[in-house]
């Protein structure tokens, strides 16, 4: 079951070019929760040295539609219709992941929670939350 | 006024490596506004081929934040809060500009919105809409 | 054509008991757009004698829903799936107005802004702003 | 400690007459959490006869509210920046209950995450999610 669910999910990430633009990982799917990983890189920073904003935005997204992917029907796809991002830390460590959990599963909309981390070391830091709403669909563009 | 003001905003965004790595460009800044472009790449997309929500809002974001650093004191730097996004068609174009206003400045928070259009020759389509709340701070870090 | 609007949505208003419990007046409907008004009433108020956060997020919420009904095909309901609002200013006033104008209306779902402002004697000032996502639907519960 | 919490916050949930008249009640108050729940009432009710998406945001949003001022230094106020709401399923229930907790408590700015659930005997259904950002101030308006 989680394995199925782990390679659909994992086809679909293997082809956002941008996940692999960003160096990004996918660690781990079960149904309704997913984990991406991303390292630490200087040309992903903003002004201060610290990862930028949009990095940490775009896992939690991805990991977001994902976890909303997990619990869907086979044949659909899914597209995000919005998402909120509290910025609680500045983004400092040697790796950052984003985890999601799906908060409900409609038939045309889940809800998803997602927060994000900084690793440093063995030390783990809470520094953004996402809340998202996906909207679950056989077409390709959204509300078409 | 709004030479200085674009000055300070383009030596804070040649700062942003990220920006770089996308490809984005600082196209205009007057007090309380801020353009930002960024031209279609293939390994900025989704897995539809459409340029990655993520993009989408790095470039959302970073026109916000500027927007409020262009009516903030000298010597105060901008940090993101939080913000929402809602992606109103799917991201397809030559090329995507992001416009941010401010809506209300305070001394401590202020809140922008910030529109997204792709445009195809001379055809731009709204493609998302943001809005976000910036913090003014003295400091590097957020509610450090 | 836009009688008829106002007319449609003025039924639905009207069957909003809240609205009534608030002493809120539907004020005008275009297609697109709807205006919603309340009087202050220290009843209504939070721990500063301001209008509570909550009546102005009401007026806003209904103003919004009431705006995608106005663009939506004459046998639709409309349901919020979920909006933010950021409050901008306290809620000072004799009066205060929510105004929503469409951003994009879809097939299923449609995103809308307003704006809340206070008056005080022929002065306006703008107190709040929401971002809204409404689902069009035959249905009278979301996502069912 | 946590008696002396719950005092403080009751003395100001007292004071906000907009919950007297919406019938909510202070269920509990813990360093970081809060409950607060309002019975059904027909005069709370949307077109549908469910209870207002604005009556399920103001307990949400005085929960998150509360829940902030539960960890703040004694002498300060809290006021609401911003917030967002996702509506989960119709607001059909005998009693509905907003339940809060800290995410991240900051100096300036602390960041609340709030489910809200609708009671039928004794099942409780997910109705709502709300998350905030909270201002702590010795000041009773925002960002002045």
């Amino acid at each position: 079951m989680s394995a199925n669910v782990f390679e659909r999910v994992q086809a679909s990430f293997a082809q956002q070019q941008f996940m692999t633009t960003l160096g990004a990982m996918l660690v781990s799917v079960t149904p309704g929760t997913v984990e991406i990983a991303v390292p630490f890189r200087a040309d992903l920073s903003q002004q201060n040295g610290f990862l930028h904003a949009g990095v940490i935005t775009s896992i939690l997204d991805s990991a977001c539609g994902y976890a909303a992917l997990s619990v869907a029907s086979e044949k659909f796809n899914v597209l995000s219709v919005e998402f909120k991002v509290n910025l609680l830390s500045p983004a400092v460590g040697e790796r950052f992941v984003a985890r999601s959990q799906v908060k409900r599963a409609g038939k045309v909309l889940t809800v998803v929670a997602a927060d994000a981390f900084a690793i440093r070391g063995t030390e783990e830091k809470l520094i953004a939350t996402m809340l998202a709403t996906i909207i679950t669909t056989n077409a390709t563009a959204p509300d078409s």
